[in-house]
């Protein structure tokens, strides 16, 4: 056996704590079936609430323990009450991303049986993508370090959109690359480079950059969308979507539609990768309403944790965190196939305990 | 009987000029049946084929001349093979939309009989709802003067959201002012502040001056929605929008969205009003690919044509114009209802001109 990875366990906020407990049951439970070696958590305390308690986002070294550990879990961060003179809110989630360079933003949208359909076209059934959302510049450049902005008095507010040559030819790699491993998975394997090219300099920028990495990748097919052209592709055929690759607000934007396909936030799982680590977090908020009356649907972080696995797999080689990650796909699959997983988000019976119980049931 | 009203028509590339054409009848016969003045067309000549053929994206006088019209009439332009040099479309709409101020985006978006309806829940043939996409700044001040992008070699490009006191609170007033005019016709009357103002410091600007012109409009219930939030309701609940108000970007991201949901941008009418002027065009592009073989929907130019009439009418305060947009609205209405509209793009048997002509019926 190898060494045991450290996983840095963010909770952060409102129902971030609910369901970053249930991701560690469902994730320990999955691990030892597969009989890989459990992992180790540092949990470390940031968020609104730790901000509103010390006047820092996150513990004094929480972010160094965060680029010490082999991934970075988080449940969900903000509070509305808490947030900064401007309007806006605490957010170490945008510092993690910049300072650890997690440029690769996946968020994969998957119909399941007896999940919502919001569509009314059969076909929404077989709807199963990756947005790949860059998370480190574009628009949110100006937000990744709070103040960049350029505010000129009471007047004027400018934001910064930034496409660089160096983040987006790492994200179109990555993005080829995860159609590779879709399409021995048996899905399409296709890349469509989704931009505002017509418009913007930067966006024309982001296409060229593309256009010159689509060649290391001859069997990928490609294709192109402006944005406001694939936003309405995407309630007209979104099965048709397979990877989607495209600048971070944009990303933001898309995904969450996407999301609202089938099922919403509560099914919306992401991972956020650079060179070095990555980070695990369901795209949804903290929802601080609900906190502790378990309420909140684990899914989103349950399917981030599989995502988390997945990437262990590959960093360190070892096959059973694979195994673990296909555990738990399989569980959510088989379990809503058998109407076992009914969360209340989508009218059903179930609270977090009896989802995360139903989960471990599906996963032993 | 009053002045003669003049009209810049700038029929462009492409179904621009097919869908133009039908336009001028159907207003002109709607006009007729209204008892109002004939307009007057100044025709320009503007777009990617002007530019191919003579270096310039308008005729020389062009501009002046659209700005001394009552109102500007614009098919649509753009051709995929002439760009600038960076990948850019030719864009004098931009410039159009930069120079006169026509800062109020209008994008109706409403669900009619017989039209294409993406979504399962029934309750969505009651979709009605204006996005009111702010037009001249936002994400899109880099592009309205062509050459505004901050390029550093091959390395890096920036584009620049900018968000201004001055615009913003216009662009609100007009907001609050046609949820009156919404209700006053029975609808709910209520004004949604799109942004993401918990992210951006510009964003939570134009949030802050959103607060600010409310309270001038206290009979008008208002709303917030972060805009990947209102994507997602977007899908879910859109029979709850009523008139949202946003950035320009995420308003043409939220617009083609919207279209989606009830037919796609062969419905989809747009009205840009600035202080002096207004300019009326379909929200779809130039389609090149079916120019002139009588393959095109006319609605969203059509549908844009009353925009114009109801502008006119409050313009020179003539309500026979006004009367001219609802014999047309109600064209279109009845002529769904009736099934006698049934244009190529929905999978229906009429082209541009059986539809011109079952429009010219319903007015008649
Ligand atoms: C909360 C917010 C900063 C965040 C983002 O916009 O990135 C969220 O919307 C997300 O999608 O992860
Ligand atoms: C063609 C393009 C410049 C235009 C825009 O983005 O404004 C179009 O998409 C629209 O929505 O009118």
């Amino acid at each position: 056996m190898g060494t045991t990875l450290k996983i840095a366990l963010i909770k952060g906020d409102g129902i971030g704590i609910d369901v970053s407990d249930a991701t560690v049951e469902v994730v320990d439970a999955a691990l030892a079936r597969a009989g890989a070696q459990p992992l180790e958590y540092d949990e470390i305390r940031a968020g609104a609430g730790c901000f509103a308690e010390s006047g820092q986002d996150i513990e004094p070294d929480g972010e160094a323990r965060a680029g010490a550990a082999d991934a970075i879990f988080l449940g969900a961060i903000g509070l509305p009450s808490v947030r900064h003179a401007d309007g806006t809110e605490i957010s170490p989630h945008l510092r993690l991303r910049d300072r650890f360079g997690l440029y690769a933003g996946v968020r994969p949208v998957k119909a399941y049986p007896n999940a919502p359909q919001r569509l009314a076209d059969p076909r929404a059934a077989g709807i199963d993508m990756v947005i790949l959302r860059e998370s480190t510049e574009g628009l949110f450049y100006s937000a990744a370090a709070h103040g960049r902005s350029d505010i000129r008095g009471d007047e004027e507010v400018r934001d910064t959109l930034r496409i660089t040559r160096a983040t987006t030819e790492k994200l179109h790699r990555f993005a080829f690359r995860l159609a590779e491993k879709r399409k021995e998975r048996g899905k399409p394997g296709r890349v469509t480079c989704v931009d505002k090219a017509n418009v913007f300099a930067s966006m024309a920028f982001f296409r060229k950059i593309f256009d010159e990495i689509a060649p290391e990748f001859p069997h990928i097919p490609t294709g192109y969308q402006y944005v406001d052209a694939q936003a309405l592709h995407l309630v007209r055929a979104p099965w048709e979507a397979d990877v989607l690759v495209m600048e971070n607000m944009f990303g933001d934007i898309l995904s969450d539609l996407a999301g609202g396909l089938v099922g919403g936030m509560g099914m919306a799982a992401c991972a956020e990768i650079g060179d070095e680590t990555g980070l695990f977090q369901p795209a949804h908020g903290s929802a601080p309403d609900i906190i502790g009356q378990d309420k909140a649907n684990p899914l989103a972080a349950v399917l981030s944790g599989a995502l988390m696995l997945d990437y262990l797999a590959e960093k360190s080689n070892d096959a059973s965190y694979a195994r673990a990650a296909t555990l738990i796909e399989g569980a959510v699959d088989a379990g809503f196939a058998a109407n076992r997983l009914r969360p209340m988000e989508f009218g059903g019976d179930m609270g977090t305990r009896a989802m995360t119980d139903a989960l471990l049931e599906c996963v032993a």
